[in-house]
């Protein structure tokens, strides 16, 4: 979309003052914010994976399984690392596994859990992608001096009001 | 989903550090952390207007027009300064149309586009659901002290890099 004038969300912080919702205007910008950034974000990010054959939730399952000392997770386990719902869970695996960069077996030490484990043409791939990540995108998002620090420290601030963590 | 012990965007902006990758470490927990307070805020957003028939895409069309001057926009507009596809602009107008809630009509002034018009009952609708997501979320949202405002600068600051607006 091309670039505009004016900030819309900024033309609505006015339009909720002038309503008498000054109290909300804020907090209504803050979170159409976060939305709008969102989407520009996740955006940009699975453009890069699509030609990998990623969605930025199927390369989440991949980072994380790649960081542990094995390489394997049960899939209940990746669900609430990466605090996504179980049936995304379950369907990112699947599809992971269809692409040979993941497999699944039976957990040996829980015969009800499946676990979940990265290929080795899933750890290349996974290495790939997140060079491509890191390069194009996290580490180009920093913010002017503190800004960085500081967003991520008010966006910890909602995640803990939500429940987010202890 | 349970809160839990450890912040988990905290555990991946270690890893980040830990694998050599501290140039993209803040960008990484940035990003992740945006997805995530997206997540929430959605998810209780959504909670809150489904007993209304609404979805938040469906409310910020009908909120958006009846802020304007005459009750009416031309479709494209709408999803202009939504910054939305135009393809989910004209499936949330068609929903709010099948509930009463907008008409759509020709342009009189421009016969190639479409004008939605928000109706007397989409104007209550509005009403209470803006009044409820103020009280139960945008007044909430309030970050301690300056914060609030320093995220919503932060964010600016993102999307002005993003082209969002001039």
């Amino acid at each position: 979309m091309p670039g505009r004038r004016q900030d819309p969300i900024e033309l609505a912080r006015r339009n909720w003052v002038d309503a008498g919702w000054a109290d909300a205007a804020d907090g209504m910008a803050l979170v159409t914010s976060i939305m709008r950034v969102q989407q520009l974000l996740l955006g940009r990010i699975e453009a890069l994976l699509r030609p990998h054959g990623l969605t930025f939730a199927r390369f989440e399952v991949l980072r994380l399984l790649a960081f542990t000392r094995r390489g394997e997770l049960p899939v209940g386990k990746i669900g609430e690392r990466l605090q996504v719902h179980p049936a995304s869970v379950t369907n990112a695996v699947q599809r992971l596994e269809e692409a040979g960069l993941v497999e699944r077996r039976t957990n040996p030490s829980d015969g009800r859990s499946v676990l979940a484990e990265i290929t080795s043409a899933g750890r290349s791939l996974v290495a790939t992608c997140t060079e491509l990540l890191n390069d194009e995108v996290f580490a180009k998002v920093q913010l002017t001096g503190p800004h960085t620090q500081l967003v991520v420290r008010g966006l910890h601030e909602l995640r803990r009001q939500s429940g987010d963590f202890d």
